[in-house]
């Protein structure tokens, strides 16, 4: 960021302005700015270099990890790689089971993508192991838990600055129907209500800013206080956290540290795109990375599903980054087939929402221009997932090779081909 | 229809105002306009009363039949079991394979809900069969198979009036990617070009009136130009079709009957809003029925998402009533489990459409709640098929039975809950 500052064109802007056709030049002045990051710790090595913000397509993260339940090293490297092969473009590990150091580190070696942490979540789990509760943990526990982190080559971090003694306030004078759901939320606010202190990620994130600039570890601001419900949507406590946040992304961006901020969350479809825009400004247009949103509270099984709706009308309306929401998500830890279903709903809604600003509508006009043809390698080919289509194809095959099962032979783009070029 | 108007409150009125609580005054006045329909045929016994439109629930349909390379009665029956367990709101039977007068009248015994065909579809394969071509269809052909499934007792058909000439002439002048993908559409076409003559449906529209008047049919006006690709969407042949559709509504209600207009199909997420209200402006507010729409033309394989993107951006947009889209669409005729999946995506497209707009989040809240208290019996009660969250929930039990397996005890729920109580 410093030396896109100055105007120089790095290798790493060059490379994203490269995969996205742009201008290096364009890409250079939003790095300048801090709408638009490229995550990459100067430890990391052998790593794709991925852009993420404003006038790019729209990213799409896979979370993996471990829980205290379900702890196999093997299974999370193999949810790593399927995510990757499904389209995902970065990776957050959120282990918080097993030897944390170790599944961290190989995931790390395990894909090319940028890879993201929680380092709150180990500094946690290791102050239940060592002191008995999670409010026992020092203020160095976390920012070391951080450093660990970066030094190990994680690109970037989930940090939750936004849950202050402030937004706590608000959170309870709202009321809440469901009060904080992210997990680094309220280890945050149970310790700052057991100790009576402010979150050191806040008090001290001059030196968060340090340790972000010796790494060169994008922050990505966490949103402890997005609403885990629909009626909670768009309340006091988000909103006030949402500004906080973007005060912190003015500070960072004075450091040149890259800076993300993360947005809802559950929010109804009527609000997704104010949520979109209210978090863009607050944040000077800071690259916006939210987790669905989902759409409805009522369809755990399917909420692959409802953050595919909620994530493609973000995606159009300016998000810029979407973590995936798997299957399993609100029931269990997602496995491999989770993983899988969920990385492919999130591409589906991030192509959706590119489609509609202008991004990336040549592959729905070839798709469509194969299925004119009648050309079935080549849709399949041209497909989001071609496993799948082909898979769907190969199960039921048509008597007739150029058309499908659905109509056989009465394919209305077999007969109108037929009779409109008389 | 015409007893509405009259101002006469009929027990159809009444059990859909009781089905969804509102005045059955209210729901009077919109059936006598023309802006809500209560499909049921004078000769089906035994449905359930549902309304569409205005103010109302959004309502999902699920399509099934034979193909005729599919032809299994038992898999069809056991389709709309499935769809109506997992939602549906309405059937319809598309078949054309096999003895399709025998599958319609065992789709009729099977499930109450209302059902819907396409007799062009009948009358096209037998004059396939008895006359060697669909175009060698006389327009007795076309009549007589729309009074067979009337007799029958079906509730609800779609007849493709707006393939006009006029229409016609507009899609060729456009140039469309993929012309026309309605299989009525270009059966329609195929006839109109080869017998150079106007589609007996709107020349004849109003002998179509009469049988529909005689069994109390509802009419769907089928888009038979409807956009079969993103680059074809909200183009002049799908607008002019729009326009005449709209004119015949106009026709309909004179004559007191009950009509739908057909919508799109593959439509961009930045046009799903737009093309919802021009349609309903150029109908005058007819219960508008949309298939999908399709957000993006990339995704064979996974169209149940793309449709459940568009479908709840349309809902909230004011559409009426959402044929769901399988996961096995463009690629083959859908099998039992497609059928499922197709109906619990477009049920969370329509509920994540409703709340959008004031309907129905009392479930969301219920939920919420439950999430809260960490009971778990009751999410899953509550969700929108508790099959699949309790299957996902067994499939991968937590040791601590108040969490699940994706933070175990580090919940923020329940680290919460303990801490916010100090």
């Amino acid at each position: 960021m410093a030396a896109a500052k100055r105007g120089i064109i790095t290798e790493e802007i060059k490379a994203v302005a490269e995969a996205e056709k742009q201008s290096a030049e364009a890409v250079r002045q939003r790095l300048a700015r801090g709408s638009l990051v490229i995550p990459k710790n100067v430890n990391r090595t052998n790593v794709k270099l991925v852009g993420i913000g404003e006038g790019l397509r729209t990213k799409i993260n896979a979370n993996i990890g471990t829980s205290t339940d379900l702890i196999d090293l093997k299974k999370e490297l193999e949810k790593a790689r399927i995510a990757v092969e499904a389209g995902a473009d970065a990776v957050m590990d959120l282990s918080v089971g097993g030897d944390i150091d170790q599944i961290r580190k190989s995931i790390l070696k395990e894909v090319q993508v940028p890879i993201g942490t929680v380092p709150i979540y180990q500094a946690a789990v290791e102050a239940i192991q060592k002191k008995g509760a999670i409010v026992q943990m020092s203020e160095d526990d976390i920012f070391n838990a951080i450093e660990k982190h970066a030094k190990d080559g994680v690109d970037f971090v989930t940090v939750h600055c936004g849950v202050t003694q402030r937004s706590l306030q608000e959170l309870i004078k709202q009321g809440r129907v469901l009060d904080i759901v992210s997990r680094g939320g309220s280890f945050h606010a149970a310790w700052m209500i057991h100790n009576k202190k402010e979150n050191p990620l806040y008090s001290n994130f001059d030196y968060l800013l340090e340790l972000a600039q010796k790494y060169d570890l994008t922050l990505s601001l966490g949103d402890g206080m997005r609403p885990g419900c629909i009626a909670d949507s768009m309340d006091r406590p988000m909103i006030e956290e949402t500004i906080i946040l973007g005060e912190l992304v003015d500070k960072a961006r004075e450091k040149n540290v890259q800076t993300i901020v993360e947005g809802p969350g559950h929010v109804p479809l009527n609000q997704v795109e104010a949520s979109v825009l209210s978090a863009k400004k607050l944040s000077k247009n800071a690259p916006l990375y939210l987790l669905g949103p989902i759409v409805t509270d009522i369809a755990p099984g399917f909420d692959h599903i409802t953050s595919a709706i909620g994530g493609a009308i973000a995606a159009a309306a300016g998000a810029d980054f979407i973590c995936y929401v798997t299957p399993s998500e609100h029931l269990a830890l997602p496995d491999v087939e989770d993983v899988r279903e969920g990385v492919i709903a999130a591409k589906i809604a991030a192509h959706a929402g590119d489609i509609a600003k202008g991004i990336g509508a040549e592959q729905d006009l070839a798709i469509a221009k194969a299925r004119k043809a009648q050309n079935w390698r080549r849709q399949i080919e041209l497909s989001v997932y071609p496993p799948r289509a082909r898979a769907y194809r190969e199960k039921c095959l048509p008597k007739n090779p150029r058309v499908c099962t659905m109509c056989s032979d009465l394919c209305a783009i077999k007969i109108i081909n037929e009779y409109l070029k008389k």
